[in-house]
C-alpha cells in the first residue's frame, strides 16, 4: 500500500528582526528555509511549504499560515512544541498544526489576509516595544487618520501605494475593512484586503501618518486611488510596525 | 540670590532583561546607575536619584518612579526626551518629568505600587513575547487560580512568600487589590500593595501556578498565611514576567 499523502497547514508567529522575510533566499536565514529545514529533521524527509504572505524582513507574525504535503505519519498534536523548539533560536514558533483536504494552499486557498500596523504616538520611545512597533513621537490627529482610512475601504486602483511597477495583475485590490484605534499610547491600524501590492500596507502607513500629522489632507486620499504614482502617496513605514495576524479561508484554521 | 533647587519625579519605563536590576550596585549596569550618569551629563551636576520600587534583574517596569533634587533649572518639558535619547542603548526610557513639593520622595511617599505579572499560556512559546512573559506549555485551571488569589487580599502575614529572612519591620503587607485575568493565551494577574517582601510577587505567582496546575488546592493559600515558612509557598516565578506598572501618591503622577 503506498503511504497515505497528507496536507498540513501551520499557524506560524515570529519575530521578523531576525530574519531576512518570509521567502526562501539563498545563502540568507528565511522563515521558511528555517521552517523547511525544521519540518526536514522532524519528518525525516524533505518537504517544501508555501506561505500565506510574503513578509519582508523585519516584518513580524501572529499568524502566518504555511502548508506543505508530506507521506510522514507524524502526530500533528505534538508538532507545534516540537517545531517550536527546534525553532526557538530563529525566533519561530509553531502555534498549530491542522490537516487540510487534498489540494489546499496556504497562499492559493487563502480569501483574505489581516495586517496590524503599531505606532507608538507618545514623545518618549518605549524599550519593551522596540522594534515592534514604529515611535512617532509628534502628535497624531485620530480623526483626520480614520477620515482619510476610510476613503481607502472597497475595490481600488492602488498603483499609488506600490513599491513595484510593473505588477502581474495588475494593481486593483480589495480592502474590506481598515480600522484604526487609539489604545492608551498607541495607535493600531487594522487592515484586511483579498491580496496586497508590494509595501502596500506600509506606504498606506506612511501616508497616513502625514495626515495625522497635518501635512496632507485627508481629501487626498481620493486623489491616490484616481489611480496615481508611487511619488504622490507618502512614505513606507518602517517594517518592525507591521504584523501579519490572520489569513483568513473558508473553513478558519 | 541662592540657586532654586527643585524636586523632580520621573516616570520610567524599562526592559529589565539589559541591567543587573533597580538599585545601584558598583561596577555593576543598573538602571539607577545609568539614570544618574544620564542626568549628570544633562543637568551638569552630580544626581542621586530615589526610586519606588527595587526591582530584580529581568523585571520590567512601565511605571518606575525616581525622584531627585538638583538646582538645575533645565526644562522639564524637554527632559523625557533628552534623556531617553541618552538612555536608548541601556534599554531605558523616561516617559514623564513632574516637579513635585520639596520633600516629595519617591519611595518614601509612594502610597503602595502595582505590579503585573504575564503568563504565557499555550503550548507553543512565543517569540515576540521572548523575556516578555513566562510561558507556561500545561493548562492553567483559571478559577482554581482566583479562588485562591482571593484568599491573599487583605493585611496578612506574608513570610512564606519571602525570599530572605529576617525581615527588617515584620512580614506584615497588605494586599489591596489582586485580579487574575485570560486574555487570549495569556494570563495576567495585578496586584497592588504597599510594598513587598523580597521576591513576593514572584512566590505568588510560583504558588498560584502551582494551584492552577492542581499541584495545590486553593485552600492552601490559608496555611500559607498562618504564617508560615517560605518551603511551605511554591517556586519562585522567573523575573521576566515581572513588571511594575505604577507607583500610587496622593497626588498621582
Amino acid at each position: 500500500m503506498e503511504p497515505k499523502s497528507r496536507t498540513i497547514a501551520l499557524v506560524v508567529e515570529y519575530d521578523g528582526s531576525y530574519m531576512h522575510g518570509m521567502q526562501k533566499q539563498s545563502e540568507l536565514p528565511t522563515v521558511a528555509g528555517a521552517l523547511e529545514a525544521a519540518l526536514g529533521t522532524l519528518l525525516g524527509q524533505p518537504v517544501r511549504v508555501v506561505n500565506a504572505g510574503r513578509t519582508d524582513a523585519g516584518v513580524h507574525a501572529t499568524g502566518q499560515v504555511v502548508s506543505f504535503v508530506t507521506e510522514s505519519g507524524a502526530d500533528l498534536y505534538r508538532m507545534p512544541v516540537a517545531l517550536s523548539a527546534m525553532l526557538r533560536s530563529a525566533h519561530i514558533s509553531v502555534v498549530r498544526a491542522v490537516e487540510r483536504a487534498p489540494g489546499f494552499s496556504a497562499r492559493g486557498s487563502a480569501l483574505a489576509r489581516t495586517y496590524r500596523y503599531r505606532v507608538l504616538n507618545r514623545p518618549a520611545p518605549s524599550p519593551l516595544h522596540e522594534h515592534r512597533a514604529f515611535h512617532i513621537g509628534a502628535h497624531l490627529d485620530l480623526d483626520r487618520i480614520k477620515a482619510a482610512a476610510n476613503a481607502l475601504v472597497g475595490e481600488h486602483d492602488f498603483a499609488a501605494f506600490c513599491a513595484t511597477t510593473p505588477v502581474r495583475g495588475g494593481t486593483r485590490r480589495t480592502v474590506t475593512s481598515l480600522a484604526v484605534e487609539r489604545e492608551r499610547d498607541f495607535i493600531e491600524l487594522w487592515i484586511t484586503a483579498d491580496s496586497y501590492l508590494h509595501h502596500m500596507v506600509r506606504i498606506i502607513v506612511g501616508t497616513l501618518v502625514q495626515v495625522g500629522r497635518g501635512q496632507r489632507d485627508p481629501d487626498d486620499m481620493l486623489r491616490l486611488l484616481e489611480p496615481a504614482m508611487r511619488a504622490d502617496a507618502g512614505f513606507t513605514a518602517p517594517a518592525h510596525g507591521l504584523y501579519l495576524e490572520r489569513v483568513h479561508y473558508t473553513d478558519p484554521l
